[in-house]
């Protein structure tokens, strides 16, 4: 499906298809209102988000828990996009609901009603089949739950998880006893001066692998991400959209993106973690065009394409030499 | 002194030596705290800052007005940097002054004084062999005063300025008409919004360049700078700086080596701007390493040569095909 322009030796091929790629998060109903307008009970998640971003590149494992309330239009579409739901439960009871209200600048969010629901019993249980996955994303729930997972999950070749100030200052000892299993962990910027206790984004990055992973992803939303590992730094702009229509599951649709792409090459080099990061902006990028995950719907790989090469364009400046 | 490592005909050759660059703005003596530390009385003003800046890759010509207190060691550093002072004015009277507390985390700043000082009376005023610099640089000042500017400049090229809320609530007219007749207008994000009245950068930059200026440059501190000018959109990314000791004048420092890098080759071509944001960046990067501009006096072009290097890298990723 995708092949490189030249040659590398830092990227397997995709030949043998794309690794196995699982992710355990939550799927859910939300209500939300931005300045573009409104809308009830549509689908959301960080899991929803994730496996239809990703399912662009490889198609995902979701482990996850709907109630009987659960729309079957909603499964349709993860099943059209190629999410294996094995690990979706649908228990009796109400599926997770989320209600939020956007400030019209979008610099600002409201969360205005979370009713847990089926969720607050979630414990994940993988499929037999799912223990061996080759990439795993822990999306952001509690880091018990986190935990749990890893425990399932036989020798996984790359861990990516997210958090969020909730469990940063309420289960920080779970937390901090995940960041020690994970190699990548993806925060916003707030999340990561109050994990690090550092003002400053570098320094913030480098007291955060010390803590385990060894990479970091910190989103920025509308200034782009910026990466640290061993191979240094990677700062990848946000796609500039005028029309900025329901910024809801930016962030996990730049994790699906991000892992999408590594499952698919199956490489964890750097060169493919600085592609992923593209990739993963591009999702993003594409995500807050319309409500929910209406974008996806119509969304192809052409249309991918278009916007990987306009960020490429997007950064591009010659090099020029000083002397 | 700059050659390029790859043929382009966008870039004219620098081989007959850097074009005319005109600055006007302030040059004063700023009190400054950090959380890394204390400094007083020491050089400051947007002047200063751009014409060191721009001096390594163009040599400036500075307009700008100082009282008889200005110590001669700051003469003599404009001097060294081979910045023209035959339009700096010394003239009775103190020396334009400033004063400001950083927070800790670098987010916001608190001017604590400001004594305009000789600087309520500057009129700017070119010297004759000077009307006919084809690169001008507005620094933030009264508008009144940069459209007195540009009505003694015979034809330049190509002229940037800068502004501020205080100029763009208190003296929006004379704003409007000097962004009539100007190319490139810098600003920051906050700047952007208030004078557009859009919270979104991208259409905050359309409704900006409506105003006048064919080109818009949004800065964004540590999350970098975009342009917006005809040939689309570019992002350039700020260097990330882990032990930042003084932001004061970044953005002037990023408007020196901008505009310091169009004088320098005389082109205006979309790469050569693109370059120019780079540069802009990279002196930038560099200010903020110390108080003052104490960081530019032991600069060289080697440092900047790497720097902008490490800016190629920063953003660097493999350009795939995706079928």
């Amino acid at each position: 499906m995708i092949t490189k322009t030249q040659a590398s030796s830092t990227q397997t091929s995709g030949a043998a298809g794309p690794h196995p790629l699982l992710v355990v998060g939550s799927v859910g109903l939300d209500d939300v209102e931005t300045r573009a307008g409104k809308r009830t009970g549509v689908l959301g998640g960080a899991a929803s988000y994730f496996s239809v971003a990703a399912s662009f590149l490889a198609p995902p494992r979701m482990v996850a828990v709907v109630g009987d309330d659960f729309p079957a239009a909603h499964t349709a579409l993860f099943e059209r996009h190629g999410v294996d739901l094995a690990g979706l439960e649908r228990v009796p009871g109400k599926t997770f609901r989320w209600s939020g209200v956007y400030a019209a600048d979008f610099l600002t969010r409201t969360t205005l009603d979370t009713q847990l629901n089926v969720f607050s019993d979630f414990r994940p249980k993988l499929p037999p089949a799912w223990v061996a996955s080759d990439f795993v994303f822990l999306a952001n729930i509690d880091p018990t739950l986190q935990l749990g997972v890893l425990e399932q999950a036989q020798k996984p070749r790359f861990v990516a998880c997210d958090t969020m100030n909730f469990w940063i200052s309420g289960k920080r000892p779970e937390l901090l006893r995940l960041l020690g299993r994970v190699d990548m962990l993806l925060l916003n910027d707030e999340e990561a001066r109050q994990l690090s206790g550092e003002a400053n984004l570098p320094a913030a990055a480098r007291a955060i692998r010390a803590l385990g992973p060894s990479a970091v992803v910190i989103k920025r939303g509308d200034a782009g991400a910026l990466l640290f590992h061993e191979a240094g730094v990677f700062a990848a702009p946000a796609f500039p959209i005028e029309n900025v229509v329901d910024p809801t599951g930016a962030g996990d649709s730049f994790a699906g993106g991000f892992m999408g792409w590594l499952a698919h090459t199956g490489s964890t080099a750097p060169a493919s973690i600085r592609t992923a990061m593209i990739l993963g902006s591009t999702l993003a990028s594409f995500a807050v065009e319309d409500f929910s995950l209406d974008r996806f719907r119509t969304l192809d790989l052409g249309q991918i394409r278009e916007r990987f090469a306009a960020f490429a364009d997007l950064v591009h400046f010659e090099k020029i030499r000083i002397d």
